[in-house]
């Protein structure tokens, strides 16, 4: 096992952990609880929350004042996956390999977790579970907030449906996928940096450093939607042109494409090269995310 | 117009003014800005936030500061409105006398609205439309988000759920109304209280209060929609024996259920005695609601 690896392990574990200690907190157990539990603790990769503590490590902080914000980032993620899975919106039945939170408990319990996830996430934030950093909590609250809102997240999610089986520009796919997808992962890099008390500097480039690896995620994935295989992928590949979704592949060519993602990474890895070796993690971590098969 | 309605009217100016605010402030116009606007802004009674700039005024507060929590505290009793309309909830068509916000903008534009009016009212507390205080902001997010939450309303929302169509106890349908309604009736009484700096004492009135206030008024709805007709209620009757669901009536008669309501109404009016004067316009909403028609 690499130290990166190592180190991954390490931190899903943390994170792991915690969730279960707040969906344990929980005293009104029920359907709704038990459909929390069932999606949220389903194995995910735990990106977002391993970016709040990668950042907060390099800057020297302590990884557990950070941990329940990016537990926060988590629930967050999860809930947008439960409701964009119900049928009003993708109509998904499968979420990792398993049957999406409405197939397993219906569509209104379904409805409830999502919206209790949300919710949970701010009753950590605002210490209801433990002893928090009240201006750490404001600060980290209002990045959160805003970056999952309607000028955030959910503002990438209406473009998106109001996008459907429409061709788009290249401008507005960017748009669309800044917000749906590059705001949450900037907001725990910045949120690791305020947990370390990172300089100005520090967040200005934790920002741009989300915004670019949420980009270059996207790409890739728009890539393997064309050139993998079913198999390997876990999912039907080609579903993007079935679905007539402008993507980056379909708007700028594969190789065009190859050639962005491959320049993001760049990117990326120079701005890190100042923290040097304690940057290790993550560089290792865009290298991992661009070499990614599924 | 007595002093109640003039002082009612001023309020609901205060808060309406205030709500336009924050949805004129969002930067994303879209038609899931659109739904937010059209369901928050379509002329509810305010009770909510009512209660917490009387609370505030009544301690000698300044309601300008509670104004922004009592406006959260109405975004989250928006969502729930829309979501519990939705077809795998409620499926109810009308609201307000208007379209439901699914019937109106479609299934999927009403979830992101309702989740945008949820994630809105947490933006506000974590101060991104204004300076905000932060120890009050943190106080009064921790009450609103666990009386919002899986131990709170969406609590309330599940039991309901898994009552349907069921014979239950009064005591878990006191347990389901305290947590569905009186909680986030509670809220607003709480925050209005530490918006005004209150005492120990306020606060603990505040909680007694709201939970008696939510109750009255459940009670007052059951019985209305067995002595009430279509006309004056402007929904149809009888609609609660018609879904088997067990309420005060079903469960404690007509003539019992009365009696709790006009106790619970003098016990609110003692309450609100040791303030005097300043208690005015509460004493006099407790006396309206008791007596409403619809």
């Amino acid at each position: 096992m690499t130290d990166f690896q190592k180190q991954l392990e390490q931190y899903m574990l943390v994170i792991d952990e915690k969730l279960q200690y707040y969906i344990d907190s929980i005293e009104e157990k029920s359907i709704v609880s038990e459909a929390m539990q069932y999606s949220l603790m389903n194995s995910g990769k735990r990106i977002r929350p391993v970016l709040a503590l990668a950042f907060c490590d390099m800057l020297g902080g302590d990884i557990q004042k950070a941990l329940p914000f990016a537990c926060a980032v988590e629930m967050i993620h999860t809930y947008s996956l439960i409701h964009d899975d119900l049928p009003c919106m993708d109509d998904d039945d499968l979420r990792r390999g398993k049957p999406s939170c409405h197939k397993q408990f219906g569509e209104a319990y379904a409805l409830l977790a999502g919206d209790a996830l949300l919710n949970l996430a701010f009753e950590i934030m605002f210490g209801r579970f433990e002893q928090i950093d009240a201006p750490l909590a404001m600060e980290c609250g209002r990045i959160l907030s805003s970056y999952a809102g309607i000028d955030g997240m959910i503002g990438g999610q209406t473009i998106d449906l109001e996008s459907e089986e429409k061709q788009i520009s290249l401008e507005l796919l960017k748009k669309l996928q800044a917000l749906k997808t590059g705001k949450l992962l900037t907001a725990p890099c910045k949120i690791g940096v305020l947990a370390a008390g990172g300089s100005k500097e520090d967040l200005t480039l934790a920002e741009q450093f989300g915004m670019d690896i949420g980009l270059q995620f996207q790409i890739v994935d728009d890539i393997l939607d064309v050139t993998s295989t079913a198999e390997v992928l876990g999912k039907p590949i080609g579903s993007d042109a079935q679905n007539s979704k402008s993507t980056y592949v379909s708007l700028l060519g594969l190789e065009q494409s190859a050639q962005m993602a491959e320049q993001l990474k760049e990117k990326s890895l120079q701005q890190l090269a100042q923290y040097g070796d304690k940057a290790a993690f993550l560089k290792a971590l865009v290298l991992e995310l661009s070499r990614r098969k599924k």
